[in-house]
């Protein structure tokens, strides 16, 4: 952890002085991305130090061979990699001939980078003294554009500060690049064609395997003080690159300004045969608005953004830093666009995990994506798993299920599975319930049930038939198990009876079933086309509904909780808080045999569920629940601060609360885990999220109601958000003193807060 | 399965016509071997068709760079392989140019192979058409020395049968070679020198990492009709490989004939500067002997061998070809003059499971050594394990064990842990207690208690501290579990309370406590030697008991039998013979969760327990275990059906052990498990041994007393097999009609034949 690399700031993140150790974390945590495309904070010129290049085009990936010890049986056969794109950001500088490389400068003086998350830019500025003894002094903008997202824009300034100088600036693009995270050492892009074109340049390649077809594209411009400079660039072309060489020769203290425009356009979007005229459009529309103009538009489509997700902290400037830095990061990531894409767990701002799509998604992501935004964003998010449902059927059936029962992956790019630990990937499989849940949320949450009879149906269906062959009746017991599952808590694998995975599962059928009956009396057409396409029969369902009632759950009288699965209490139970603290994290201290044995929890399991259904259980259960495993939870997934963090609330904990909301807050600003220089942790961030507006705000959503319980952390004045529910924006102020609600809209609409009704009318502030 | 593929025969194995979709297959079958290497029948001369090329130097290894999915913290930095070692084999053959390949020849006829087992030699000889139209013929013999087991000798007989010809005869050494079997495609050898002397010549190399410095070297000899040829060969070298170029005018059906001695020297066993020395001295010797002289050694090494091991088997051909063909191979792989060496599950015929050493040496093979060999050679064995006692301590201290604990390897070339695997390498723990039984085993056995003051007893405490840390007290339960391990059914992973783990476990306690009390009151010296270097204290022994006395093993009072694991009632507990063939072998045809969830078995487990403890349990025990679990018992290793043949006769079901008693004997040599071209199963062999001497001739030694129970399956007319007990020869002969027994030496002894004494007098069989 190192609290003082990020100075605390509002809206910023900000680092002062250069540490080459810290290049790598840097580049992740000041990382751009539109939704469409993404990259890490590399540097524009050449840097001969530790670094970790990367660029990144949302959907487009590559089928790595998976690297496996022994095979099983269903190991699929890849591992999809978020690839390294080509590279559009490069300008080498050359100054008297020397290159400018901030690794061999003799002296950095005044290095500072500002990522402004207001208004959604990146700034890197210094003065070096090169190995000739030049001193240069550069500021360099960076942004990618929300509006156009298919390109982004840099302002690269440079003085030299101590005498004239002949200076070379060369933007690049290049498409030699490499994969960090690669199994086999394959090559993973293929270019076709380079063109330049004036101050334009193209490269055409594709992806090897996955084929898809990129045009990676520049325009570049120079200018002298602040006027146009009239040099013809020399083009310097190979098999890979594509580079423009402006030769300048300036005075001592003059300004030299660097313009690039530089993104990508994709098959995906386009015809494979129209990306570079398409390119050449997005050129056109980026010169008409200028480098001012485009940033113009950047201020306003994130102030847009922000109007409606930002969470206001007063009186703790490092909470304040962290929220807005997740919230940021989010929609950095994923702004529902498009509902091919989802939210991988590290953006774009790493490879590792590969794979766009986890459970986070819908257990996590959905929440925040529901509250601000409009509903189609969350829609997207759905129709997403909808569009795979295909592949989870099929993947279902290698693993030796029937009859259109449907196991979703646990980390997918396309809808086919690519993770390989069989105790992940065969085993962890409440991933399914998670999807129907997200979309009994959705419902609860917007109130719009057209999903469900339109597309969510079928995927109810499909995980319900999942679960009930899953189960298997025990003559022992005289009751139906589920053997052999890995619940959210990694720490245990193969376990029997997970509680979690069979209540989840029983919830799933019974859900289904409902859903059966209402979409049969309220959408008879839909219900007609599904039952026909599924081939659904009253005998099945009735199988359904005599699993889902006689399910075993293991369950200890004596501590009088449900147990995390069968045999728990046979582990020696000594707290964490017992453990000496040179034993953590156990998952770098321990050998896995270790930690399997131990009652160490990774993230909330039982607990998950009691976030799930909390509606299900008293606060008195939810109290015996939390205070026997919390203890026993070592929060070792960057998922699990935040539900526990809403639990303390819901139990007047704030002190915890707040101790947990930190910790999932901050986990990539302050590098709790050491490993922020590999990518943030996107999806956690959402959680961070639902800690301030369910766990502290108290929100949810009863019986198409919506409730307040707000409470504040004693280190805070204040905090404030905003809610879209149902179409309508409630802003939520929380102070020490008192709570106040406000609407937007035309209507009316009744609340609770701390379970008392409250009215509240449109654009009148009620305090409560 | 291919049961006509290999001609039936008593002593040799013979194949007829070529086929070269069996290429591989034949590879492995006709192996040859002598303990300090080995080789798979690859063709002398040149072949492009598919084949697995392989020669191997016992104790040479590679520590490959493991590959696994994602990393856990005690895995092993790497996975030793048995090394494809420099051939030494080769004759390149031409004739008028064209080279001679099978693949490519146009006709071949009278294609035979005969590996005879009863002489240790193996010949090949066909007729062929060559491209070219000429028509060769060859015959080929080679063989090991079991002598001088630093040599082999090929003699290459070859005709010209249509013409006059100029045939070129090239005899090479190439140490060029790569492994099949390598995880990250580096290279495992580094060739340094090359040397020819006259018609000798020598490869000096080392392999990478391990640095094993070896010289591979030959000496070549022409005769032409039986006469020394005098033809100076033409040197051929180039960086890897050296060769000598004879190149002969012959006459239509003169007899051509090469003879190549050729092998390995070691700096294993010699000084590293004098490896070329010493194989000047090794192809002295063989050149005195000459070809003709090395051969006779070599029938009268193999008839001592069988003199000892051979089990005589009337009435059955196939079911004698099987036991010769699993004794011939045990021998070939292991002869215990060396105590470094163990026995790998493919011997010196295949690369697969890398390492050299499993549980299998001491569960299944120490029988069969201890029974057919001098006692020195079980020691050798046990020995092996005292060597790697250390390493088996830091192994466990990696895994989080203290104070002396020892875990020894799942896989292991040098006493390091070479798996994996984290279900198996972290929790297949039960073959510690393999080691420890194989202590008491062989002193059962032999009489001999000398090894335990003065080795075992160190490898019986690490074992016992092993299993005392191992279990945990469970509040729960009131009683000592073992939760998280793999019994020997590896188709179950990481489940609770595995009865045989559990059992093993409690047993290698109660008896170590007891070698503590015989040493400490017999050897007091060795007794006080070994507590002081084990700083073992009365606390930590009462610790101990305290722990074997208090174990909970799952039972289930409704079927009165032992639980293979905590839930195994929860599964569907469908029969074997009621699942559909389609679905078998389940290893194939099913998803590794489907596996894992199933009640099936991949081979005893429970009933493991039952083999080494079997007098523990009454017959009845066994039966109703046998009853409960054979049913659910897939038999797909090939450890499993020995056992199950071995009880079967136990509970006089002979129809059913002899069919159990086929599947072992013959499973490679009629493939059941279509995979005999990557070498054979050379651990399951020693299996065989046991149907046929515990199984058939139901021998035990109980109370320092032999014991036979003979029965005969009804296919045969009567078997013969020694027993070395306590170094007096029992020749045991069984027919239908009777059993009758003789030993040698001086002494009179005293046997049990079905529970009844009997005494045997030297020289005299006694019928019973």
């Amino acid at each position: 952890m190192n609290q003082d690399y990020i100075k605390a700031d509002p809206w910023s993140i900000i680092e002062e002085g250069f540490d080459k150790e810290q290049v790598k974390s840097s580049e992740s945590l000041f990382s751009l991305g539109n939704g469409a495309m993404g990259q890490r904070a590399n540097f524009e010129e050449q840097y001969s130090g530790a670094t970790f290049q990367g660029s990144y085009i949302a959907g487009v990936y590559y089928p790595d061979k998976t690297r496996v010890g022994w095979w099983k049986n269903g190991y699929p056969e890849y591992f999809a990699k978020v690839l390294n794109a080509p590279n559009w950001i490069g300008i080498d500088v050359f100054v008297n001939a020397e290159p400018l490389d901030l690794n061999t400068c003799t002296s950095v003086s005044n290095f500072r980078r500002e990522l402004n998350m207001k208004e959604g830019w990146y700034k890197r500025s210094f003065n070096a003294t090169m190995p000739n003894n030049v001193k240069v002094g550069v500021e360099v903008i960076r942004f990618l554009s929300i509006d156009l997202d298919e390109i982004g824009a840099i302002q690269y300034n440079l003085q030299v500060l101590n005498a004239d100088a002949e200076v070379i600036l060369l933007p690049y693009l290049d498409s030699g690049i490499t994969n960090e995270d690669s199994n086999w050492d394959d090559k993973f892009w293929n270019t076709t064609k380079i063109v330049s074109e004036g101050e334009r340049a193209f490269i055409q390649s594709h992806t090897m395997k996955t084929n898809f077809a990129v045009c990676t594209f520049m325009q570049t411009e120079v200018f002298v003080n602040g006027n146009k400079a009239q040099i013809k660039p020399t083009l310097k072309k190979d098999e890979q690159s594509v580079g423009n060489s402006y030769i300048i020769e300036v005075k001592k203290n003059q300004q030299l300004s660097l313009i690039k425009y530089g993104g990508y356009t994709v098959d995906r979007n386009h015809p494979k045969d129209q990306l570079q005229a398409v390119a050449n459009l997005v050129l056109d529309e980026a010169s008409e608005n200028r480098f001012e103009g485009l940033l113009k538009k950047q201020k306003d489509s994130w102030a847009k953004i922000w109007e409606m997700s930002d969470i206001a902290i007063e009186g703790d400037v490092k909470a304040q830093q962290g929220i807005r830095f997740n919230i940021f990061h989010l929609n950095q990531t994923y702004l529902g666009k498009d509902s091919r894409l989802n939210i991988g767990p590290k953006g774009f701002t790493g490879e590792k995990y590969g794979g766009s799509t986890y459970w986070d998604t819908e257990a996590y992501c959905l929440p925040f994506y529901m509250a601000t935004k409009n509903q189609e964003v969350a829609w997207s998010l759905l129709e997403y798993r909808y569009n795979h449902l295909e592949k989870a059927i099929e993947n279902a059936h290698k693993l030796g299920f029937i009859n259109g029962a449907a196991l979703y992956p646990m980390v997918t790019m396309n809808g086919e599975e690519c993770h390989n630990e069989w105790e992940i990937t065969f085993e962890e499989i409440h991933r399914n319930g998670a999807i129907s849940f997200a979309i009994y949320n959705y419902h609860r949450f917007t109130g719009d049930y057209s999903y469900i009879p339109k597309m969510g149906l079928e995927v109810l269906i499909g995980v319900a038939r999942f679960w009930q062959q899953r189960f298997n009746f025990s003559e022992d017991k005289q009751q139906y198990v589920m053997l052999g599952v890995t619940g959210p808590n990694e720490y245990e694998n193969n376990v029997n009876n997970n509680w979690y995975t069979n209540y989840l599962a029983k919830w799933c059928i019974d859900y289904t079933l409902e859903q059966l009956k209402v979409v049969k009396s309220k959408y008879p057409k839909d219900y007609n086309r599904i039952v026909d396409k599924t081939s659904l029969a009253s005998a099945e369902t009735e199988n359904w509904a005599k699993v889902a009632n006689n399910i075993y759950f293991p369950y200890s009288e004596k501590h009088e909780i449900f147990l995390q699965q069968d045999g728990f209490l046979d582990k020696i139970l000594i707290r964490v808080k017992d453990l000496d603290k040179s034993q953590r994290p156990i998952n770098q201290k321990w050998s896995w045999d270790r930690i399997l044995r131990s009652p160490y929890i990774k993230q909330a399991d039982v607990l998950q569920g009691f976030y799930f259904f909390e509606d299900h259980f008293g606060r008195d259960v939810l109290e015996k629940h939390f205070d026997f495993y919390e203890p026993f939870t070592v929060h070792e997934s960057s998922l699990s601060p935040c539900v526990h963090s809403i639990q303390a609330a819901k139990l007047g904990r704030m002190e915890q609360a707040y101790k947990f909301y930190l910790r999932t807050s901050r986990l990539d600003l302050d590098d709790y885990n050491k490993e922020v220089e590999e990518g943030l942790h996107i999806t956690s961030m959402a959680g961070t999220w639902m800690s301030i507006v369910e766990g502290f705000g108290g929100m949810r959503v009863l019986n198409d109601e919506l409730h307040f319980t707000p409470q504040i952390p004693e280190q805070w004045e204040s905090y404030t958000f905003k809610i879209n529910f149902r179409n309508q924006i409630i802003t939520v102020k929380v102070s020490k003193k008192e709570a106040s609600f406000e609407i937007t809209g035309e209507k009316a609409l009744m609340i609770k807060v701390n379970d008392k009704p409250v009215e509240l009318i449109p654009r009148k502030a009620v305090q409560a």
